[in-house]
């Protein structure tokens, strides 16, 4: 079968993970324009103090660190130092024909460890709590990972 | 045909779009070091205050922010948050069969949009000016992820 | 022969050299973890300071910017805003057919560079070691991404 086809339950799964963790991904982008506009401050460049329609009173503290925004920043830092990588992995490892079974546990208990991730972090639960979970998601994506290289290795 | 080749006309516009926005996300490294020689100065590791040929007479405020090295650095950061997700998109949009000329509309309308977000960016313009052209890729970023998701649900 | 097979030559250099740069990235958010352990410190999250089993007696301090920790993030960016890219541009220069011992030595040479520019990085070198071998992995990336381009518009 093609490998590459969305008939192919293999890649099918990873195509379901992959575009939930991308628009997980992408609502961090959103989420800290929703908070801008809340508190109307957490910009980060000089220009954004110009006076315009949607700025129409300007105030240097608007450039000024905001924690509701750099929050949602942290947060999709982590995301970034995450999700490519996973997604790369993720369509090396489907592509060296894995059991489906597995698969989908790896891949769908991913998308749920981000997820869940992302709760405890606007949440601001303890290290403990962020941590296990961001843990999760990296066992497997190690896993994942290492399965892959030991079959490109054995050709 | 076969998916992956250059001579399918969707996966060669995939390919065209993405090679541009690689090109332009790493000219942003470039341009950083470009801007670090011209003011001599937006270094960030300590060890960047040693004395050697291409530094010869290094100062502390060599370290401290510069805003011309640090606009790069927000833009380069701009495509971090971005560029990654639609490539990864953009690929599975494109093996989902899509209509060619919906695709070509959506890559290179991407590709352009990130291009005038740069320039934008660059030339400090209004806040609203950066978000517009910012939420014009976005919008096709998210559109195509869903397309994807929807077709890979179907089966 | 499929081309996305791990019998194929050029798809396995590829995926041999994709897996170790994933686990070289994903590594750098490991060896933040050991080095917030060790110095108790190098915290983001103002939740980071809430007493636990595993920070039994927080200290405002932690939170503080710390040269230990900090020295990773950086190294962990420099891989955010190259190795992706790199990921992205082997992945689609393989696919373009290029010849197979060019590629093992463009594809290996990009992660020995990589793997000493962590090493330079680590232990501090001069900013032109560490400029050096960031610049061979660079030219790289940009030669594979521009050899892609052109083999897609030549169709």
């Amino acid at each position: 079968m093609d490998k590459l086809s969305l008939h192919n339950p293999l890649f099918a799964t990873y195509v379901v993970a992959a575009t939930l963790l991308i628009l997980k991904a992408v609502s961090m982008s959103w989420l800290t324009v929703v908070r801008m506009m809340q508190v109307k401050g957490g910009f980060r460049a000089p220009e954004d103090l110009k006076k315009t329609a949607l700025n129409p009173e300007p105030h240097p503290a608007q450039i000024a660190p905001n924690e509701a925004v750099d929050r949602i920043r942290r947060i999709q830092l982590n995301d970034l130092e995450n999700i490519p990588f996973f997604l790369f992995a993720g369509l090396l490892f489907v592509l060296s024909d894995p059991p489906l079974r597995l698969t989908q546990w790896l891949l769908y208990g991913y998308v749920v460890s981000r997820f869940l991730h992302f709760a405890a972090y606007l949440t601001a639960r303890t290290h403990e709590t962020r941590a296990t979970l961001w843990t999760v998601g990296s066992v497997i994506l190690i896993f994942i990972t290492c399965w892959t290289l030991f079959a490109a290795i054995r050709g």
